[in-house]
Order: structure tokens, then sequence, then C-alpha cells
């Protein structure tokens, strides 16, 4: 199959590096085909804005669902849209991996949502079709707080009720089928021999997915 | 009081923009003092990088809790978040405004709360200690979507349900006290009689708190 990982660190040397390049050997190493989007290697532009548009249905008033379906139409969303679109349509799994800052995306990601998933592509706000339907998708993070607190009972709750705006507020709109998340809990405080554990059983759930 | 407005929307025409417009004039007239970041027009930067920090506990290894308190510490942090944790530390009650997009911030706003709501600033990671207790935060928000979307029998549940790792997540864990959100549902969709009526009730909710 084809595997797009989208990758958000600022540092290239971290736990989330590992896990890419943990993912990017087994995936490869099991026959699949893989791509990476490193998007601070890309200093991919975060911030969504009349830039994106290379042409506009309305140059006078910026209605952005309305810019996006023409520009889905018309071809001519902006040339880093546009790689990363289709990277998505090749994909038959995406791999999102990052550190979980404030429950959410770093702002470079949640970037990628606003600019690549959009109207006319990931699915159609008017129709409600949602266009990304037969593919997978998977969470893979890092939290700095320990698993206790991302469980029931901690201070925040359970992570994957937390999360319930990403997998079906995102992933359920346009259609993706959510694959349970793998979540390396307390990262920070990791000693090597556990950080090589956690490796290793990611490792053994992407050969098995 | 003391009202920190920080504003997220590409289009200075936006109905978001009569929001906040809205606010600063109710606010205002009630006597209270109001700054507002409008993120889009300081073209803040939204990505969480390496360049935050004036000077480096560690060289060496960018890891982000410890540069964050190193700089909370010693005062080094680039000048932008130094300028918008001021705002914060000055404010009695925040009110983020801005468009929903995929049940979250627009990017550059997430990246405000990457860069400036930091460790040894709102919140002690390690003592858990809430820095910002005492003061109130509301979220101001418009949807593309109807009510009946973000209703709990809608596709994708309770907005406020959804909503809790923002409210829960990250306001709860820095001590931050959540008054209700306004929400203007089907934003794109309102004809002018119905965004006047809107604002209305915006500037009874602002009046009364």
């Amino acid at each position: 199959m084809n595997v797009l990982i989208v990758y958000a660190h600022p540092n290239p040397h971290s736990f989330n590096a590992a896990m890419r390049d943990v993912a990017v050997d087994a995936l490869t190493e099991a026959g699949n085909s893989i791509q990476v989007s490193d998007l601070y290697a890309l200093h991919f532009k975060a911030v969504l804005d009349e830039n994106d548009f290379k042409e506009r249905q309305n140059p006078d008033f910026f209605n952005l669902v309305v810019e996006q379906h023409h520009a889905a139409t018309t071809d001519t969303f902006a040339e880093d849209i546009k790689r990363e679109i289709e990277k998505v349509q090749w994909a038959d799994l995406i791999i999102f991996q990052f550190p979980l800052w404030w429950m959410s995306f770093p702002a470079i990601l949640k970037g990628w949502f606003d600019r690549v998933f959009v109207n006319g592509v990931v699915v159609n706000f008017a129709t409600h079709e949602r266009l990304l339907t037969g593919k997978r998708v998977m969470l893979a993070f890092t939290t700095g707080g320990s698993a206790a607190t991302y469980s029931a009972h901690g201070p925040v709750g359970d992570v994957n009720v937390l999360l319930a705006y990403i997998t079906r507020g995102i992933f359920g709109t346009v259609g993706l089928d959510v694959i349970p998340p793998f979540i390396a809990f307390g990262a920070p405080s990791l000693s090597s021999e556990q950080r090589h554990e956690v490796l290793q059983r990611y490792r053994q759930r992407l050969l098995a997915l």
C-alpha cells in the first residue's frame, strides 16, 4: 500500500523523528511505498490566507469556502498545497507523527489541515460527500505528561475522548477509517531502554497493519 | 477590568471582525480597558522553533519544555512572545475571536498557544501550579455548519463536548475560569438581519460580564 507520513517536530533528533524513522523502515520492509512530508524541513506555510489561491472566484471579498471550492474545480491552489493534496490522493494510509501540544497538533500541522484538507478535495461541504472514504489514518504522537495524566480519572480525562474532535470531527467528516492511535506517553522522561521498547512496540504495530 | 481580545481571521471585513468590533465598543462603553492582538495583521509567527529563545539552556539539544522554562526564568523569550505574555498577564479577561476550522483554532492562533502559553508562564509543568488562576476566558467563534451540525445528535456531536480539549485541556490546566462560549453558527449563511441580531446578542452578553 501507499503510506503518507505527515511529520511535524522542530528538533530533527527528537523521539518523534525516531518514531518516523521506525515507521519508514518497518513499512518499507513490509513492501509498502512511503512518502514523508517533513513540515519543519519543508518550512511548510502554516497560515491560510489569500495567497493560497492562484486565481480568485471573488477578488473583492475573501470567503475561504468559496475560494477553496473554486481552486479545487479549476486546479488553482498554490503549489505547496497542490503537492500535499497529490500525496493525500496517492495514499492508502496516512500517519500523522507529532508531539501533542495543548491537546492538539503543533501549529504547523494544524495549518496543514487548514490548507490541505479543503472543501472540494477531502469533503464537499455542499453535498456532504466524504471524499477520502476507503483510506485509513493513524495518529502517532508523544506526550509530555504520563499515561495517568491522560486516563479517564486524570486531570484532563481520557485522551481518546479528548481527541474525538480530531477522530470524529476531522477524520469522520472526510470519511477516513481511523486506526487506534499509537501514543508514547511521557516521552521526555523515558530512559533509553524504555525508548527502545516503545520503538519496538511501534514497529510491531506497524507490521501488523 | 482589563480585556485582551486575541483575534484571528484572514479577512479584515469578515463577520469575525464585526464581532471583534462589537466587543471593543461594548466593553469600552462599560468602562473597561481593551487590548487587541490581531494575529493576521501582526503577521504573528505561528510556528514554534528554536528562534523563540534568545539564549539557550542547552544549545546542543532542543527540548522545548526545558528552553521555555529557562526563557521564563531569564526573561529571554523572543520579543513577539514577550509582548503577548505581557498582555496575558495584564488581562483579567481574555476573549478568543476566531472562525472554527476543523473543530479548532486557525493555525495562527494555535501557534499563539504553542508559543505564548508556555511552561513557567501559564503553568509550571514540574509543580503543576496553574499560573493564570483568577483570570477569566471566553471563546467567541463562528462556524460554517449549522447549530444542528454541532448538537448532541449531529454528525460531530455537541460542540461543547468536542471542545473540552480546549476548555478543560488548555484553560483548566492553566487555571483560567471559563465563561460559556458565544457561538455564531452558520455564519456564512446569515442574512444581514440575522447578522445584526447575532451582533446585538453578543453585545448583550458582553455587557453582562
